[in-house]
């Protein structure tokens, strides 16, 4: 992806932000919960969809927060899934 | 707890080591999984642990590993409590 592409798919996730990591390019967002056992029920949900969707996320689990991390290991940076992997997420915590 | 007593309790858990970050030392490990399915179900019994101990760690589940970081925030650092935790965790992954 060019950064025009990362930019203008940006766009329809405003929430996200692009976090570089280890010189890879990231989507990253923290959801916030009010205690523990949310927070985990989240990271639950959204296993299941990266099971579904066999693409897999880095979940940050916290007292009352979740930091979802999506990338490609196969492009070593973000690919258009990511975007859509993002964008579900967030569907999910709004649900 | 001095850092000789830090070291002492150490001893009793090798697997574990002490992390530093935002100046704040942690005790950390990262348990080794054949998938993502796998990884999340112990990040699940972590969760149990934490909430019936009412004592919260850090749970980093990626595709095929979970990093388990304890602390304890009241002290802006390690508590005994911590090292009671973490040696629970690594009974968890032995069962």
């Amino acid at each position: 992806m060019t950064p025009g592409d990362i930019k203008k798919l940006l766009e329809k996730i405003p929430e996200w932000e692009v976090a570089t990591d280890d010189g890879i390019s990231r989507l990253q967002r923290t959801f916030s919960f009010k205690d523990f056992k949310s927070a985990i029920a989240f990271t639950n949900k959204v296993g299941e969809l990266a099971e579904a969707e066999q693409h897999h996320p880095k979940l940050v689990t916290e007292w009352g927060k979740v930091t979802v991390v999506w990338w490609t290991h196969s492009v070593n940076g973000l690919h258009q899934n990511d975007f859509f992997m993002a964008a579900k997420t967030s569907e999910l915590h709004a649900d």
